[in-house]
């Protein structure tokens, strides 16, 4: 069994990788970093895993603890991965990272987006972007992996096969797109209270939400970026329109684009999020509007599974040479 | 009093006007029409109304009945109103209809949308329409008035104002939507099964959703409108985009635009569906994105509120020279 | 118009206050103190109530802000009553305080279920127990009033007439309670999440729940109080069971006993908690079971109306000799 | 591999089925009956399935069909297994029954709580109920099992091992219990509609709710069993009350129960309904109140897991010799 250092183990993404590896058939947790709940028991944290990990602990971080270690799935709030980058270089470890910190393939682009110099833009060619779909052969082969987030792994996958066939105009493109709470991560604020998001449904971050960036670098795009929060715990779905370029069938276009992925479906029904809960599944159509000439995309993921450790899995199993499914599932928790 | 004979009264739309009423200075229910209730108490259908309603019942439709009435107010299915012009039209009182059937200024474009010829075109030019903030001179003099509905109020909120400032191109405007459930009626389905929308959210009506034809007369711009169905029970927020013609800050032309409107709020916050909630209030943003060129522009409404029941009674109140915002709240019930 | 002074304006009971006053024919607010959000615009900490309160902002707390307020609505924190109350008796103005603080009758009883000592037993009896259903007259005469919270009053609705008709045994009743999840605050905590609460229903605060004290004292029965945490913003429904003493029939002991009141409806529906949203309304019913010997009583009201704000306005209405329904509503908002 | 043919495949049941036989590593489906959709794909009733089961289609019911099957799965509404019993006995394949014609022993009970005769008392016999925790080694060597329902499932993990320890009075036990939509199933309904449930919490099925006689046989106890609808798709909690009997501490007395069980897992906290969403798992704690003398006792399970198909799978297990845990989860999807 490969042994995997989770670092940021009692958050959301940490605690949906410690379920996927529970039932992989080839990982298992070597140790669980939980800063803030270092020494305390897994199940005080998760008590869904109670059963699957009735004894485990979170350990306090401690580069130490790397050795006997196989890979380093790393899930850590933005900038923490570049601060421990000489500690994660040094274990010399397959490492995959779920922050931002190394997904932009610019110093430049990072600091507009983020607002703060890049501390090690000397490591950022070092790491592949880890969206299978689009880059499995360079992962296969990598030993750094930086995976992309939910609202870059939803729009891409909706728009980029059809803005490579030439079929919309790579400007001015719009990705309206809805996210489930889980997103924003276990802290506790005013706006992840729960009588601040029942029942209620609201835009934030207009015009500057700093996935925009990983979008427009993924499709080669110009993106006008609008994130909703919605009444649900997992779930995103993106509806992104462009401009129509040249004739065409966008839903041709995606089925073909994807026709051999084991975990992305392209059908007729507008896709909803919940077919996706707990699962590693992308749900996709697509439509050309004649009246306006724009064409309209949507995808539908769970934000905690292919947004996240979903893929980090995913990308571990291509780096390993393991079945690129082993742990993941296609389906989700429904109703 | 005037005497309202309420056509739809167990719906949810006739359960909110009911509530409204309950609470008008001015306004009392004369007879609850509720076809498939006929006979039974209110409170059978509307629990909620128990106290106020302790002793009243749902009429059977007979338009004998409307004798000793001051005011129709319609919340039929679409259609309905059509069949019944002729009784209706005999009873010479004035009306508020909620339906689609008289809200179109054209028969064409009545049949395109909804897929069948209009019965009764020689009425169209006798409704106007029915939307206070931008038709209240006309209204005030009608005896008849065709409401919108909640999607091209929030839509015409929110864009109307930036068209007639030039502000925006009116041609491919994109209206992204979300509603709550209420929107799609009471009446049971595959479609609002609690778990069919509980944690989920979807789009539908992809390309051809029928109100496009009311947002693009209400607007005179070219709009593609997807609206999708999210996981609450209330609410309409309307995310539109379209691109920029000239400079100018569109908050401002909102602000200019709603000024002295009592149900209108134009802020710096993105707005939020709960805000509205059980109220006529409508909650506007709007931002200029310089990187693509692009206005979004966002309204928040109750789609039974502002969206429907508030809007007829804020309809009937200007027909009959009463305060316009008489047995009407500013305010949602939060949280 | 009488002018009240509101304490922890910026809280949820505090908001619901604010809403319920703008709608009142003779209260306004004089001044809301709102410790956390002192100087801030009231539109920013309850963007729902923007359109009535433009340009109201919070106070920072100054008994001498109270003079030229007519009432004091204290809606605090656990504690904060007693600690302010050499201010608050100095200012000698009518009184509702939500908070705990004066709600018992014995100095003993709160240090047991408090955990503290009483820091003003000698202010105790000054205070009259605010449910107006079986306290309207002392309630009228009062200056100060403690208002009880949102199980109590549930439970008590449920039980108190049932046990005074001797239909009941006085002992080891069973009051299982669910409630949404305003009845926490506005404190954002692990528990209040909304991952943690949406789709999820758990019990809470096993056997030792502090408002056990106070349905002990109103019903004058010993009491295992279970309450849980619904997936919902608003609403309380308690269950209580009850061995039966005498044979009868419960459901028309509890219509007798509220046949008069305006805010309680008894009926032969189980009562659901969306009946009572943004209400001040009560809804009941009751059963015997023969099989068990068992009688069962249920109540759903708004945790915020009837539970909280409701009912210091019902409360406030009685000592200032208005019409007791005045600026509350009878009807939830429902869907 | 193990073919199964489901009865009841399109229903909630059925999908639940489906999605754990997908991942199960010894049974595959044979054959997926579902009368209302047969001849229809799969993945149009169940899009969640879409990528697992890409090619299926429904079958229309027919005995034939079962030949080449080595297990019957039925999820039928009650009363429909007695109408197929000829058929399925002629069958003479292994069977495990969710529908509630055969859990019960006696032909007397099953008339008096499901109001009409039994059409097959003959066969009641031969069935064994289906709670591995309780009955393992009959199930082990049954041909055919009926698996106990949901709520049945919940009360007697809570309460079996505190009576059979003699704790608890078995006499006028309370069950009050909560429950996901899902558990009424497919069927759209007034009670189902998501604005009914939403953001609401009820009662329904007072005093007459058929699963006490299950709760009833499996306990040896007298029960009042009161069942709520909660605002949640998924997820029961059974809140149980009983008279002590006897000094001791039901904690311990259910730790020590279910040492050597996979799927339960006792504990200090209160047990919430998300941690076993999509697990085969069940949750419980217990607690005694001095101050009224009474055992409280709390299980939280996945309707659709533990209350259904999971239990159906791993009774399944256990007829066929399979590892008892194979194709299930104790982990549920969280948050």
């Amino acid at each position: 069994m490969i042994r995997a250092a989770i670092l940021g183990a009692s958050g959301y993404v940490g605690g949906e990788l410690m379920r996927l590896i529970a039932g992989h058939p080839a990982i298992k947790v070597g140790v669980a970093f939980g800063a803030s709940s270092a020494g305390q028991p897994v199940s005080s944290v998760h008590p869904h895993l109670a059963l699957a990990y009735a004894s485990e602990h979170f350990a306090r971080w401690d580069p130490k603890k790397l050795r006997g270690c196989d890979l380093i799935l790393a899930a850590l709030p933005h900038g923490e991965t570049q601060r421990l980058a000489d500690q994660l270089v040094a274990a010399d470890l397959p490492i995959v990272d779920l922050g931002a910190d190394f997904r932009l393939d610019s110093a430049e682009q990072f600091e507009r987006w983020y607002g703060e110099p890049h501390a090690r833009p000397d490591l950022l060619s070092t790491f592949v972007y880890g969206l299978p779909e689009f880059h499995r052969e360079e992962i296969r082969g990598a030993a750094r992996v930086a995976a992309p987030g939910c609202y870059p792994t939803a729009a891409s996958l909706a728009l980029r096969p059809l803005i490579e066939a030439g079929l919309v105009e790579p400007t001015g493109i719009i990705v309206d797109a809805a996210s489930g709470v889980s997103g924003a991560g276990r802290g506790a604020g005013a706006g992840t209270h729960f009588c601040a998001v029942d029942g209620n449904f609201r835009a934030y971050g207009l015009l500057g939400h700093r996935h925009t960036a990983e979008m427009e670098m993924m499709t080669g795009a110009s993106i006008l970026f609008t994130p909703h929060l919605a009444s649900l715990s997992r779930g995103i779905l993106a509806t992104c329109y462009a401009q129509a370029r040249q004739p065409g069938d966008p839903l041709q276009v995606l089925r073909d684009a994807y026709a051999n992925e084991r975990f992305v479906h392209v059908g007729e029904m507008p896709p909803e999020t919940k077919w996706a809960a707990g699962s590693n599944a992308a749900f996709l159509t697509a439509r050309y509007d004649e009246r306006t000439n724009r064409i309209i995309s949507l995808a539908a993921i769970d934000n905690l599974g292919k947004g996240a450790a979903g893929q980090m899995i995913q990308c571990a199993n291509l780096m390993l040479n393991l079945d690129e499914a082993a742990g993941l599932s296609t389906m989700g928790i429904y109703p």
